[in-house]
């Protein structure tokens, strides 16, 4: 299988997602920008703001190559002299608090030594944990990672759950999701099998993300909603800044600034040592965060 | 001369700062933690909020020692078995955009090997650069530094620019001012000359702020500049996460999380690819970020 044939799959799964999630959104519209990285390749940026449900949200594909960097040599442990990476990646800040953040990444990597390999994930960051909506979206997960092989769910979600930490936090980003990286060929499914997982995971995200936004995009939303909102959206700053592997090789690596930190909130807020009333829905969220769950088997 | 004396030097220090500063905000006073470290020491952090000047702002004192950790030695090329480390560090965020975020830290450091050196540096983000005042600012500093000896301006200045840059945004952090670091007994100064060159430049924080904040307190605020001043918190906060080795150092090696995060603004916002109007001030802000200056001749 061609590498442009997996770019052209990419960008056809960055037009259907698109197009969801601007039916889901029902108001606003992606603004594209095409860009072209200095070293080879480019990439396409959509972008969706003050939406009726989406306040900020970006949804990109790039498909990029060149020389192997120093860099990374070293953060990646990369032996060879050249590289190609493509790839769709999204991150959705919805305006109502009582909707969750959601962020998805699927790309392919394939090096000038032959190696290649797919990695991708989503993981789900509720603003307020429902621990029935928690299990729903695993359960939409596990589905699909069911049908590519029986070790998939277990073993990805388990990866998302040690990804997605926030260690000077001592807090999970969120309720986690799936996470992986360096599907080679045969580890465990064909070339052919890895990509039809990663596209079959890309179009089910915005079914995914409707039955998590669909019937708490109405809420109402108080001011302490606003509040609590905005400080769980500093913590996924921190998380992105500090902790988060792919922003920061983009950003040591040369890649668009623009587009890696499409992931930023509109807003965010930090309080020094903000704790939450005793028993309250923050509470019970933070929590949650806190410990590890098997969400499907709670 | 002990280390004990410094620290109690610093405490005092903190002492006078934040008494000062609660005399310039005039308004709101200061919140107290002492605090404790897991692997030895502890400290004392100040919070100021919602003040009459001051929106979020800290002054934090600390005295910690411990085993150098893999990761110390790793990230800062330490030979030797045990550190003991004390620093006053502050970041001011004022409610008025006129108004810039300033940011001091003094700190000594000494080793069981027998090592000492002190560091610090103070640096200045204008929301809006005013090239009269960023003058003004960088004589205040160069006065001092001039007391101690005549390479100090000149050397951490340039050690301030380098320092406080975002690469990823192509932008400094602001106006930049001195930033020095690995200041050993004797060079080119004796132990004493350096802590009080230290507690100098503590002490004239207090007065180098007000001069840059009281005649612009009162300016009257639009919506625009609150939007230009959270887009600019947005900055500080990707090089405190992203650039500082100083927070990065903090929360790679289990400090206190609150402490080190002080330095977050209480709100930010990103928006994707802004650019200001032509002819604007926020243009003309943008453009003195983006070269290097000569503010005493300009």
């Amino acid at each position: 299988m061609e590498k442009d044939k997996i770019a052209s799959e990419f960008r056809l799964l960055q037009d259907f997602i698109c197009s969801e999630l601007e039916a889901l959104d029902g108001a606003a519209h992606f603004q594209e920008d095409i860009w072209e990285r200095e070293g080879g390749g480019g990439g396409r940026t959509r972008i969706i703001q003050l939406g009726g449900l989406i306040e900020k949200g970006g949804v990109n594909f790039s498909e990029v190559e060149g020389k192997v960097s120093d860099e990374m040599k070293r953060s990646m442990g990369i032996q060879a002299d050249s590289f190609y990476a493509t790839g769709v990646s999204i991150v959705l800040h919805p305006e109502n608090p009582h909707v969750p953040i959601i962020h998805m990444n699927v790309r392919y990597f394939e090096l000038s030594n032959g190696n290649s390999w797919f990695g991708g994930g989503i993981d789900l960051t509720p603003h307020y944990i429902i621990p029935e909506k928690a299990t729903e979206f695993h359960k939409d997960l596990k589905d699909i990672c069911d049908k590519y092989h029986s070790s998939f769910y277990s073993k990805f979600k388990d990866w998302a759950d040690d990804y997605f930490f926030i260690p000077h936090r001592n807090e999970t980003r969120g309720i986690g999701g799936i996470f992986f990286d360096h599907l080679k060929p045969g580890e465990p499914i064909s070339k052919e099998d890895l990509l039809q997982f990663c596209l079959e995971l890309g179009r089910a995200f915005p079914l995914i993300y409707r039955a998590q936004a669909e019937d708490r995009r109405s809420l109402s939303v108080s001011e302490r909603d606003k509040v609590w909102q905005s400080l769980r959206r500093g913590r996924y700053v921190e998380f992105n800044l500090v902790n988060d592997r792919g922003t920061k090789f983009g950003l040591v690596s040369g890649g668009r600034t623009e587009s890696i930190l499409m992931s930023m909130p509109p807003r965010a807020n930090w309080e020094y040592c903000f704790v939450p009333e005793k028993d309250s829905e923050e509470e019970f969220t933070l929590h949650w965060l806190r410990t590890k769950h098997d969400y499907i088997q709670q």
